[in-house]
């Protein structure tokens, strides 16, 4: 298996009620190639970062195993740097600090190994980049994931439109699916995306859970009841990464082994959420990865006898 | 089997961002008992109405097999009225207006019939109320549910915790969950709120579904994702009734069968919004129920085998 993922790696620099940190290591590539490294090898990242960059993160991804020939070294550059305040419902954030620095004119360029992955997870990035990065493949994936954010509605409907229609699986929450169709209705805006392009669609609810659509079906994973949500920062991305992980592992693009990857994900993602950044994705095994979905089992599961089922 | 649903009976005049009613049936103790009559008999209606209730809704509750011996009717007086209006999310409305009317001193009187029912629902009304019901109970039921809301705990929060303290199973909705215990995290508001007295603690998410508590286990039903929410009035109290229903049914409140009415209630529920006021919840067969369970079970199931399971 391989699995090219694309994303930012970056500085977080994070204030909750709770505790604030430094410049931390964040980004949405960082955390979908953290989260799928526990389920898969060969994950191959693309992203960019300055000469400020330290070393120590660098060494992260490689004792995951995560392939960084793709990870750009700008030295004259700063790295990417984003620094948020989240309010004491832990669910909306002010965002304090934006700096694209390198990533304001990243051109994503994939090594030659990278050009015919199995699967591929296109994080949120400007919908220009994910399209140069599709336009490199010498062959079409199993699977294409995308990530995308209301931003990109609002100041590149056109491009987005056009990467959309070139993905698998989209991922976005509830307010840009809305955003997306001007359906206020989930189940009407699915039905409406999925004829955009993508065969699948999963709408992130955050501590609502998560639904995965195809034109036929629907499922719906809840979020895990947590004593403490420590900090929600990455814990879409560590779903997305999950979620590949598992597809990438068991080479089955089914919608039933799709609900299955839908639950690791949401158990990466409680594992993200209880301690600051990365922290959360680091020492784990799949001893404790596997105890926490048996925790998404007993929450879910219910034993109704009907007649004629 | 029996079950004593107290509950407001009133009209109801709703506005939505698609349609508007007249006054039409309402009020909590007609969602629980008209949901409820899809699963057991000899239910037992508690509340009071003015001179003004028409004979049509009457026949309504006779037509499900509820007895109204305990439905007080003062000819001189005008039935609860209350009239809302929903913004376009279907999850927040304005009240528009609210007359007590009957219900300003409404003092419960349970027919010797009622006194040693084997279910008991106080529906969300005045603490002294409910205490009052609770006061004229000739034996324990098996089972006492209550709902109640944050208007109480703003106005009558001694007279509140004294039934809190005397019943088996408390609902209430995410917000008053929070507002009960001063804890944020629903994890540990619903420990707080089980060292009150009730064994069983039912927190109601809207459409983001219902979870249920006891000290050891937690267990999450989600709404049905719907194409239209046409009307979300009453959508609580049918959960309720859905929820008794099947366990006055069953005759066992285990853990375990407590989720499967959970389940029941949500089914309920999700009838109940697809059309205005009562009527989603008129013509139900046990057929038509279960295929809607049906549905929450395709939505929520997955096939996970892990080791060591």
């Amino acid at each position: 298996m391989s699995i090219v993922v694309v994303g930012t790696v970056a500085f977080d620099k994070i204030e909750t009620p709770f505790d604030k940190t430094d410049k931390i290591l964040g980004g949405a590539g960082t955390y979908i190639s953290l989260a799928a490294s526990h389920f898969a090898e060969n994950i191959n990242l693309v992203s960019v970062i300055g000469g400020d960059f330290p070393d120590e993160y660098l060494s992260i991804f490689r004792k995951h195993k995560i392939n960084i020939e793709g990870l750009q070294v700008k030295p004259e550059g700063k790295s990417f740097y984003w620094s948020g305040r989240y309010h004491s419902d832990m669910n909306s954030r002010d965002t304090l600090v934006t700096e694209l620095n390198v990533l304001a004119d990243f051109e994503p360029i994939l090594p030659e190994s990278y050009q015919s992955p199995e699967f591929l997870v296109l994080g949120n990035l400007t919908p220009r980049v994910q399209m140069q990065v599709l336009d490199q493949l010498k062959k079409r994936p199993h699977l294409i994931v995308m990530d995308t954010m209301n931003f990109w509605m609002d100041t590149a409907w056109d491009d987005l439109m056009k990467v959309i229609a070139r993905v698998d699986v989209l991922t976005v929450n509830d307010g840009e699916a809305r955003q997306l169709t001007g359906e206020y209705s989930l189940v009407k805006a699915a039905q409406k995306i999925l004829t955009m392009g993508p065969k699948f669609l999963v709408i992130k609810k955050g501590e609502h859970g998560a639904l995965l659509f195809n034109k036929e079906s629907v499922f719906f994973a809840p979020a895990l009841p947590l004593e403490e949500v420590f900090d929600p920062t990455g814990a879409g991305d560590t779903f997305a990464g999950g979620f590949i992980g598992h597809l990438a592992r068991t080479k089955d693009i089914s919608f039933d082994n799709l609900k299955n990857a839908i639950i690791y994900g949401s158990a990466m993602a409680s594992f993200a959420v209880e301690k600051f950044g990365t922290e959360g994705l680091i020492g784990l095994t799949q001893e404790i990865i596997d105890e926490r979905v048996r925790l998404f089992v007993d929450l879910v599961q219910f034993d109704i006898s009907l007649v004629n089922n």
